[in-house]
């Protein structure tokens, strides 16, 4: 325990209790969602007789009165659950192939994890630490196997909700877009909030669930406990993988299968209801951008937190057994929970947006709000959890580190997370002259579009290996890969709010194609699509942080491996190690090829399915048919 | 000495003389090519009245009779000198500006190469083994001063000659086209060996000449005298750095922009005459293309021979003062010219073109006949001039090497070259389904057809990555950075081969685009398009070697660099380096992007200067005024 302020009872408590929080305010946002109605039961017109309900009674003016609310909403709820049964229909048979790979994997993971040691029931002595005595190689093999279940299944869930609250929320955005743009924002942007603490706080308390069951078998053994504990990171990657790519894939064929046929052939607006990709590209964006992403962030956050307490557990806190600082990742993204709780009030309660030009600041002041406020979060954590000095195993050695160093390292990978925000934001927003220069060489055909897209492209990702650079360096100097790891739970210690703004934005592009589908007014359209604009914004904030957080993931766990394996260099003036190098630096290019061959195969196919349809269903054209 | 069976006045007979005949040899060759004359005072129907010279007489049959010889003659060469003059104009802008960057940077090489030891005169122990006395640091500077002006100079010479003796040709390749495509087929083969030799040549002789000249003061510190020499390899590539991203961003943008505005917006075909930027992309062609590639390549080969040298200076050969042993990367690439010249041969005279679709094959026999024959060059060279076994400098210990495992060294290097010749035939060839699924995909817009193309590009780096992985680890671990040095001088050893078959690309494309401009009938440009498919291959196969090579030499230098400055680990596993990592991997970005950008702004430029030109100039379109 040392001189650390937090006793263990008090660990013990606050986790669960910020985890059960943070679901509690995840269920009360979707009791706000849902009050907006899509059953013509209680039409939604019975807001509007409540015109002083929620204070927005100066926006119910602006309301079309010439609209037949009844067959608008009726239409609404129709495209909804069309987009909400092919995303689940989607997901189930996306994990009905992840099941089975699911268990496959775990199988090889019981074999090679227990064949170690000859499938040995008998204790052994700890790899750390001749003298004492450890768990048999095949309990830590069975444990392994169920976490990474767990993890598995963690992951699946927390995609599959996401992806409920997201095709439950687009069309009520879209109802809500018709009294103003601020009451839409405020519905899309709470469900993308339950999404982010539903995630956040299911994977911290599974996992916090999970060490604590373990600890009653494993005792005084936290080398084995937490070894077994890493199979639960690995759970929730494996699932990201297949997630992201099989979504992302799904969605990006549909977007520009959709848009190829629609914009560029027959000449029709986007999100027409007569260009049958246009249900699909919908569902793309639920099933890649929310259930893919929710998969991906979580899965980042699980490895981080392996990571960090594999690490751990071979270091100070583990050999003296101080459970609180043992916890410290855990104890860091529950602080994360409550301060992206108070930051979220910002955006749905303290202040109100009324101009669509408001959108955007009022995301970006999420992300300042959040990153400011968990930066003390992180300092009162650090400084009542962690005693004044510890030591981190450092390759070999035990290096002596003091807990603010512990602290400046997680917070600079929170603040490398904001400045990769404010990056992407700066290149993705209509608002600057990125994204304006881009749309300014299409004047000259696509090939100088491409040409200025693609250097855009690399030219966004300096400022922001510069901001990883400098974290790893800090976090690395300070920590040793401990460092590293809590760096990328800094980083992913505002995961809450950063989900919110990033499925925001799937939620209000949904919106808006449902507006279109459903024939809306031009007015409720323009508002939707500013939403949207404002969305794909923060979807690419998002993405930033995954790939930012995850480069430091993937640091921290080769260090932890590193750690775990005792090795203590590795050279780069070898042969293995260089070709090592060059090789692992192609593998991005080969696994693009093939997931941008898959896209570009399957929206070749889209469209094909969508000009055989405008060839052979009669009327579809002219809008009197109904596409397939 | 050891066991060589090669003496030292042989090494020093048989380098110049090979470089001899390679340059007597490019001389042939640009004496046959200039029998085709432009002058209308002798007209190319000259070559009528005798028939049977040559054996061509079958295709005389094919020339048209319509044509008014003198006319197209006149039109050809008067476009010619437009292309002349533009590239000479271009490179001498060019070059004026390098000469000041090359003024600048001589200073710099001599100020902080010389401040090392406070500008001392006096004789200094030498820095791998402090009894014997080494030359004055000062007099370091002043050597790798000199031969960094020398290793520009030759560069720039070498891209220069290029660029001349490639627009000589082309005109000569059009004209020659009205006979048949064998005909045209020779001249530009013929004009790319005169390039291919004289760079290759020259390269060898400049780099003899300064080694036994600096010996002269040198004496017995080979340490010395061989870090003086790297200088030439430095002066190479960093004028190839502004050869080829000049020249290249130049060509790109003229391509684009009259691509651009030709093609897409004016519906016109391409190397139309009255688009204005056509002139300007044949001019690019060669400062880019031809130019440029000569410039890079030769950089290539200057920086690999270099690091070879400084490795084997603190190697057996260099302590031993085994003249013939450290001079083994001349002999490999004084043998190289010897096999290109007959290799070369079998292009031009052993067999001959009859049909369009023999071209492809022809070139690639080409790659095949030298990398077969290069390889019992190799084995020649290797088992006379270098002893059964020497040591090699190996980060601090002196590895033992057998001649054997140099041999497969160098070998490996140049069938890896061969493997990437092959790779880039086949994703950038238009008789195989990689570029037939791209032009399909064409159907479906340009969204599906970058998708694909990108995917298609980053796809056909894999096989390449491996092969030059496998010769890494081969070179690698039998002589450590010496090996790689050599590794990449092999596959640069049929440099000359590789240069002509590129420079043929450009060649033919210029070739073709006179045709056009000349207005000369259909069947003449259909010869000049079929040389110009597959020059574009060719072309890649080129940049495919140039990029290839630089891997291996860049890896080598840094291994030279490494080895003199008695490093003996990089551990990955340490802040500096790993960030080293991460910023290193942007920096391609960084740079793509930026060149990129300019690209896409010259293309603007150029397609808004087109445009302004099409809308001033009256009658441009319709064809009866000239472009400016």
């Amino acid at each position: 325990m040392g001189s650390a302020l937090l006793p263990d009872l008090g660990t013990e408590i606050f986790i669960p209790v910020c985890a059960v929080i943070g679901i509690a305010f995840a269920l009360f946002q979707w009791v706000l969602v849902s009050q907006v109605k899509l059953s013509p039961v209680s039409p939604s017109s019975g807001s509007r007789d409540s015109p002083n309900k929620n204070g927005y009674n100066d926006y119910l003016i602006e309301e079309e009165e010439g609209l037949n609310d009844h067959n608008v909403v009726l239409k609404c709820a129709e495209i909804q659950n069309a987009i909400s049964e092919g995303a689940t229909s989607f997901l189930f048979t996306e994990y009905k192939y992840v099941g089975i790979f699911m268990v496959g994997f775990a199988a090889l993971i019981f074999v090679f994890l227990g064949s170690v040691e000859g499938f040995s029931t008998k204790p052994q002595p700890c790899s750390y630490d001749s003298q004492r005595t450890c768990k048999p190689a095949l309990a830590t093999a069975a444990f392994s196997t169920i976490s990474f279940l767990l993890g598995a299944v963690t992951s699946v869930v927390s995609g599959f909700l996401g992806m409920k609250i997201a095709t439950y929320a687009n069309a009520r955005t879209t109802l809500e877009a018709r009294k103003g743009v601020g009451k839409a924002f405020i519905v899309a942007f709470r469900s993308g909030a339950v999404m982010g603490f539903l995630l956040a706080a299911n994977g911290l308390v599974v996992l916090f669930i999970t060490i604590n069951v373990f600890k009653i078998y494993y005792g005084e053994d936290w080398g084995g406990l937490f070894e077994s504990i890493t199979g639960y990171g690995l759970g929730g990657s494996s699932m990201a993988l297949f997630g992201r790519v099989g979504g992302g894939i799904y969605t990006k064929a549909a977007d520009v299968g959709a848009d190829l046929v629609g914009k560029v052939e027959r000449n029709i607006p986007e999100d027409d209801p007569r260009n049958p990709a246009v249900i699909a590209d919908n569902v793309g964006d639920n099933v890649g951008d929310i259930a893919g992403m929710g998969s991906d962030l979580f899965g980042s956050y699980a490895e981080a937190s392996c990571a960090a307490l594999v690490v751990a557990s071979i270091s100070s806190f583990g050999i003296d057994h101080d459970f609180t600082g043992m916890l410290y990742p855990l104890l860091i993204s529950s602080m994360g929970i409550v301060v992206c709780l108070i930051t979220t009030l910002f955006a749905t309660d303290f202040f109100e947006i009324k101009e669509v030009t408001e959108i955007e600041p009022a995301l970006k002041k999420q992300l300042i709000i959040s990153t400011v406020l968990m930066t003390v979060g992180i300092a009162i954590i650090t400084f009542i959890s962690v005693p004044a000095t510890f030591t981190i195993f450092n390759f070999g050695t035990q290096k002596v580190v003091h807990n603010w160093q512990l602290f400046l390292c997680v917070s600079v990978g929170l603040w490398a997370g904001l400045i990769i925000g404010f990056v992407t934001e700066y290149y993705t927003s209509n608002a600057y002259s990125p994204v304006q220069d881009v749309a300014d060489s299409c004047r000259t055909g696509a090939a100088t579009n491409v040409i200025f897209g693609l250097a855009l492209g690399y030219k966004s990702v300096i400022i922001p290996i510069f901001a990883i650079a400098v974290s790893i360096y800090v976090s690395f100097s300070f920590a040793a890969m401990y460092g590293v790891a809590v760096a990328a739970l800094g980083m992913l210690s505002t995961i809450a709010t950063g989900l919110a703004i990033d499925a925001y934005g799937p939620i209000s592009d949904n919106a808006g194609g449902i507006a279109e589908m459903a024939g809306m007014s031009h007015r409720v359209r323009e508002r939707t699509d500013a939403l949207d604009a404002a969305g794909n914004t923060t979807a690419a904030i998002g993405k930033g942080f995954a790939i930012g957080s995850a480069a430091l993931v993937s640091l921290a766990l080769f260090g932890a491996f590193v750690s775990r394996a005792s090795i203590s260099k590795v050279d780069v003036l070898t042969p293995k190690v260089f070709i090592g190098l060059i090789v692992g630096a192609m593998l991005p290019y080969w696994f693009s090829a093939m997931t941008m061959k898959s896209v570009g195969s399957a929206a070749l196919k889209m469209v094909e399915e969508v000009r055989r349809q405008f060839n052979t269903i009669p009327g579809l054209m002219e809008g009197t048919a109904k596409p397939d």
